[in-house]
């Protein structure tokens, strides 16, 4: 049997959007600690440039690496296209690119998948480029979608209005046949039942929280990662870059029914 | 008569929203040359804390003053709201929040006024607290609308799904009556046609680029500014904090019939 190690894991995002992740990994993974920082001071990312996305993604990383973490997942699409590395000072950092591309080709029968990501993510094409790599004859159709984050920060999902531009954004990708959907920023699966109405049954939708945990679990199993059997209640702690009491709010919502055992302000 | 500054009047918001300052007062000041610097790597402000907020601002307000501009307008409601101060080193700086309260108070009749903005400006109280300090017997409704950003940006404007929204903002501003609505962002002026479909033609709209050239044409007259009487064409050029080809072409649409001369990424 591998040593345990107790040492959090680390997940970061520029806002709330990555608590989608974080509950996933919490719910697949109750013994692990967890170290959320949200980089709320400089969200959104999604409208940045790509140098300074990956400027503000390793200062995250260097970040989270100083509060002692044993892995590092980057919870959010648009800092992941700037981060194709798999390691940083030895330990392992996960990317929601590869494990969404690679469950989409899982899922999709027919080789034609949608992507929904903000406008960095969209114009990266890291979605494109990582299912074609794996299968040159995917095809691909892709969407940027700037109103979700606003929209799912809000707290309109299951809204009218959100069904409505939902349909807007979609219409294309269901013109195009797609048979499955990734849910490219962590932001969206907050907004999944609208988008679920306007896909119906027959599209499967594939958010990052679900294939990265498939990712860590293999890890774990592999002996990349060694869980935390110390016995203790495990804790999760949040960091932000700014105060907020909106996101505190947010965050309580969307975590649910994982509860959070900490909130802090933090500078870089 | 007195003398001629050529010097450029800078002008700062987070993003695109304070092109519709600059438009507004490139059009009133022909003569004039104007430096405008848009913080597009930290954009929003809108979402963003106080203490967060003031610093950069503050930040910005000493980048310009670097460039030696003669005047800087605040042309961002949310920035607006933590920079009270009218002067920094000798330079004349306006902000948004008086001269929209003092104008939104000549147009109402019933004085009944309603205030739209970001979640930090309407958090901020600060129109209402001007307003009342102008007029104790006014009466100030106020809305939060953290959709209308987006939605500038998206170019979605004179859209169904963004009368939609506006619709659903301001139906509880309608139902108190308000005879004036205070535009309190930048970017809304955008969403204008959306925004007078909804409130029709009884409602006065009260633009912070209006607002403020009053201010500043005042300030000429009365010798705190001196004007550009050097004959030489006039020069606006933009710099911004991030690269975004969104931007530009965002930018020429807001600013159209006015011609920018030149974009730059800078570095606070």
């Amino acid at each position: 049997m591998s040593a345990s190690d107790s040492r959090p894991i680390g997940v970061f995002d520029s806002g709330i959007g990555g608590l989608t992740v974080l509950k996933e990994l919490a719910l697949q993974f109750p013994e692990e600690n967890f170290l959320y920082l949200g980089d709320t001071a400089r969200l959104p990312y999604g409208s940045k440039s790509p140098q300074t996305i990956r400027k503000y993604s390793e200062q995250n990383i260097q970040f989270l690496e100083k509060q002692n973490v044993k892995a590092i997942v980057i919870a959010c699409n648009t800092a992941s296209t700037q981060v194709p590395e798999h390691e940083f000072a030895g330990l392992p950092i996960y990317n929601v690119i590869d494990p969404g591309a690679q469950r989409a080709l899982e899922l999709s029968a027919e080789r034609r998948i949608g992507v929904l990501g903000t406008r960095a993510t969209i114009n990266s094409q890291a979605y494109t480029a990582k299912i074609k790599e794996l299968d040159p004859k995917a095809e691909v159709f892709d969407q940027a979608c700037p109103l979700f984050v606003p929209l799912a920060e809000e707290g309109w999902d299951s809204d009218p209005v959100t069904n409505l531009i939902v349909y807007r954004y979609l219409t294309p990708l269901l013109q195009n046949h797609v048979d499955t959907l990734i849910l490219g920023c962590t932001h969206y699966p907050i907004l999944k039942n609208s988008v679920a109405r306007v896909t119906g049954s027959s599209i499967e939708l594939v958010d990052s929280g679900e294939a990265i945990a498939k990712w860590l679990d293999k890890d774990f199993k592999q002996g990349r990662l060694h869980k935390n059997t110390s016995g203790e209640t495990r804790q999760i702690q949040i960091l932000t870059t700014d105060h907020s009491a909106h996101f505190t709010e947010v965050a309580h919502r969307i975590l649910k029914p994982v509860k959070a055992d900490g909130f802090k302000v933090v500078d870089l």
